[in-house]
């Protein structure tokens, strides 16, 4: 259970990190999309391992096959199944995991859950499921670019900290550009910021540790009165999408855990009339009241917390209960957060399709 | 939509500020349980208004009603409706909110969403909807302290911050009784802490202002194996249910955004045997490793936005868009995090109560 | 589990024959619909007892109260509860069957499932549990004919069988109006025949016993393309909801069972060009082809036993598993279909509608 | 939408008849079975075309490849992705029907719903989507043996009827061996029957028509008590299974129409204790009372259009609207009812796996 994701378009994940490969079916695209196989490639190769010299040297092209749902280069309204085959395997390389459990990893909470574990590369845990997440990701950023008119809506993640290298405050004012963001392989459209995060995740490596960061995501383009009341605000269902990223710890939107410090007269943000349209003067709510849309920026930060995997000696126990030590050997992520940025941007454009289709049933399927 | 919540234990909460009544139906509890209307009502009296001086002085009673599902004083398996009558109603309070926001409140949202809206006290964007997550709550509770074995599974919320005031680190050790919660007004066990608390929350009423603050949850009992990889991790239900309730602005787990300054070999939670038991000998994966609990102590925090009603003029729009002044008046909290401490508890019962059931369903019915 | 219907317009029925009262909970309902307490109650008035001289003359009002949802006359797009107090009840009577199973009745099922039940009157199991269907299907009715354009979507259902008098096939040729259909106590729009199923009621009434029926449903006005391929045909979801009404044993759409003795080339619907549109020649298919309406009426057939409560001396058991018999007693339907007509209806309207925002959403959102 | 099954065992099929291949995707599978490509395979070679000289000559090995999901010979608990590459295609063949309608087909419907479709074989509409709810329905079948104790349940469709030609009642008494139904091309065990129905399916195979049928489903070794009240009646979602099927027309459970024209003192099961259990004296429940099983056979029995395609001269309209004729050609089957017997199986093993899941995890989990 678990590996469904969205109510109207539906995804599945599928696929263990060693197995025949990874991929993701979606039920309820909307037909009529003009998509190719090399969109969704566009969106892969942000996240693909071997990208950067401060990513995993893992070789793996993945390289999307469609299966099914797009015909003669539309959305035929069908499931569509995308598939990416595994690649650069090397299977020997975790014999020792199938008895002794990676501290910080889901080796132990696997087995525990399952009675069973494919214990190869984290099996069904690793990253790797994440392809399915982009892919399809793709497909949900398209529809929203070009199925809602005007300038469509933009989804745009990039990284603000590494371990405690944080941009400043002051630098974060614009809408980044997608160029801005891809221009450094840390994925941080500070340039100062990101050259000290690139050497600073290089060092790390070099000692055999790693270190977490933080990635802020900004949508622009979403109109006011997206989301719900009660259990599906949008903001709570963001959360759910984010902490359902391998590595997060948490989420805060607009003003977040510092707008627990701030009086209400502080915190407020007061509506006026710009160009016409109903705006707020601030944006501490961070584009969400009440769980739905307000028309300004939507605006959240997710933590990530250290690679687990780390090339030093750790303690931990073995299937047995026994105390034993294990190495962590391979290759690695000395910080998985510049990868993160296109999943997040994926999960992003999943939770916002997903209630603008809901949307449209409830409130614009009938005029009475 | 988004008014039901569980797959398992699934609720529906019904209800406006100033209609007849609040509610919530329950679809698949547990048959069999003995439950009381006091014991739920007991939790309803932590969540009531006027229960102390810093909170809103409303007279609600908040009197619970059984109208279904529970049979000679024991849950039948069928649905359970529970129901709260509104009582101490000013409609004509409410006048002014017909045609003016109020500045980060839900009435632009809602009216741009459905094009009209029950404007009386917020109607279902008011926090009254919360009494019927604290009923079905209540049952929740009742189950994973009844039906668990041994000590059954203990939930435990509490305030470690209002505005700037902050429980001191090392003051956190321990497991907090209810008892200590429930000793003082603003629901955080260090006292010195708490009657600070206290006094900055009513000198911000004084000036008619308002402040936030944090919630810190724990919950023990839970065994290794609950949970779910991939969308719906522990940590990723328990976000949304987070930033589903009224206010909040954040959600953390474990280490959370102080994790990602971290690296590896500080963070990770090395395995250790104890007494027999497979262990952790720190805590900062928050107790869910990979979505799944592993045992330890489950920990997060929860950030409250300062209270967007207040005794002061502010600038908004009107329903034509034109620019006008608001006045809060009334009743209101000036701090709403003591009471939703009772609400934090009651989300946290339902998602792990719902695990429990997904758990046992697809781990647990056949043994091959 | 199992009291929720419905993916996009969900409702969720609650309460026992001998319980404080029985209701519904709409969530998802398009806001904006001007609906009156009384129109929800015309329909709950042609379910209620006592409505003529051949149904149980149990003395129910069956009265509606609107508990939220609704404000200032149209749905306000949060969820809508309706309830309906139960009146005349005779606890007493069923003190018998608290330790004895009714033949036929879910008495032993639902011991057997939950481990315990409420006797009373059937308690959940009881017939009474569809008010809140018909109360929901009175809106999804309203909303199917404000909500779609030109004449609405009718839906007419009306018996064509009771015992062995069946409604001469010829006789079924147009669409039945309302009025037609309430002209006689057993809702059968033939009046010969209606007057000899009349009569057959009686003549069975009077020796203690019942006797079953066939209903017949007919829709027009929803459009070419509602549906869906695969598991949610309209036909599945229609067959869903028919099978999940107390005393049904069988579902048929178009040629139904007796489509299976003929031959391709009889059964086959020709399509042609009538007027400008495109139609089939025949209706075989009842309206709807690979699971997708195709314009013409939807029309299919509902089979219902005779009611299990007779007036006669019955062999049955005991909880503890003892040989006993059983006398049937009180007031009961000797012939459940005639009051079956509005649920049937109902849950007709509460399938189409899901449909039709289910299609609004997937293929009626975005225009590439 | 509406290509996902199963509220706790989830299937998900895809695929077009003419893409690269069909296939399903499982969540919620139980861990620790040991199941084999080959067991998947045995299921899928009885729905296979070409298996004998009734069915369709065409020629498609239907070879299952497992994706994920199963690890060293066992169930995972993760998804399990079962995939079939299509084979044997003549895409040119269809190249009529991208303008035309064929009668009795979906190309209309999917067009008017879709606004574009698939058209080579039907794509998502051809039966050859039932290949992956035969692969999943495998895995349940074995689930449903394997891990339910004692005899295990056993399901066992067979056909009752071909045209007008059906078994007499008489020789239905026993519940038939899987040996008996698969000793004919057409799985019904009743021989004389049987050579009767081969008989004329050749017949009017001969004259280019096609003809219908029904098939009857047994279910043994299901304890009582599995199920569910109101809308997920145990009937109710065999009846969805069942009309969600390619040319389904009808279904019917126990005494199903015939029940009608009988009286309540004819059609109750009387209860009685039979060598320590509760059992009925007859079944004209067909097994299930209240929406939940009582511990008899599960007796249900569904109706099978005849073949939409025929190889005669048929009258339709164009994609434009215009009148023309349409010439059924290649190769098809004449009766689609007896490749039917394991997809009536496939489906029945879903719902029943599902509803043995829900009732573990609400009745099973707490004991209080």
């Amino acid at each position: 259970m678990g590996n469904i994701f969205g109510k109207l378009f539906t995804i599945t994940t599928w696929g263990e990190s060693h197995g025949l490969g990874v991929g993701v079916t979606i039920d309820g695209c909307p037909p009529g999309l003009a998509i190719s196989a090399e969109e969704i490639q566009a969106e892969l190769d942000r996240r693909r391992p071997g990208q950067s010299d401060i990513v995993t040297p893992r070789k793996e092209e993945d390289k999307v096959e469609i299966w099914s749902g797009i015909f003669e280069g539309k959305t035929a309204g069908t499931p569509i199944t995308l598939l990416v085959r595994n690649g650069d395997q090397r299977p020997g390389a975790y014999d020792e995991m199938r008895d002794k459990f990676r501290p910080s990893h889901a080796d132990f909470t696997y087995q525990q859950k399952f009675g069973l574990r494919d214990h190869r590369g984290g099996g069904r845990s690793s990253a790797r499921e994440t392809v399915g997440r982009v892919a399809a990701g793709a497909i949900a950023k398209r529809i929203l670019m070009a199925g809602t008119g005007s300038g469509g809506v933009e989804i745009r993640a990039f990284l603000t900290q590494v371990h405690n290298i944080a941009v400043p405050a002051a630098a974060l004012a614009g809408f980044p550009t997608l160029a801005e963001v891809e221009a450094t392989a840390v994925r941080c459209p500070h340039l100062p910021t990101a050259a000290a995060m690139i050497e600073r995740i290089k060092a790390v490596r070099s000692e055999g540790d790693s270190v977490g960061g933080v990635i802020e995501c900004r949508v622009r383009g979403v109109p006011a009165g997206l989301g719900a009341p009660v259990f599906d605000r949008l903001e709570a269902d963001l959360a759910k999408a984010m902490l359902s990223l391998p590595a997060t710890k948490g989420f805060e939107i607009g003003s977040g855990f510092a707008g627990a410090t701030l009086r209400g007269s502080e915190h407020n943000d007061a509506f006026e009339n710009r160009d016409g349209a109903v705006r707020t003067a601030t944006n501490r709510s961070g584009g969400v009241q009440g769980g739905i849309s307000n028309g300004e920026e939507i605006v959240f930060r997710v933590a990530f917390k250290p690679t687990a995997t780390i090339l030093q000696l750790q303690a931990t126990v073995d299937k047995a209960g026994a105390a034993t030590e294990l190495m962590g050997r391979g290759r690695h992520d000395p910080c998985v957060v510049p990868r993160a940025v296109p999943i997040v941007e994926a999960m992003t454009a999943l939770v916002l399709l997903d209630h603008w289709l809901r949307q449209s049933a409830q409130c614009g399927t009938f005029k009475f």
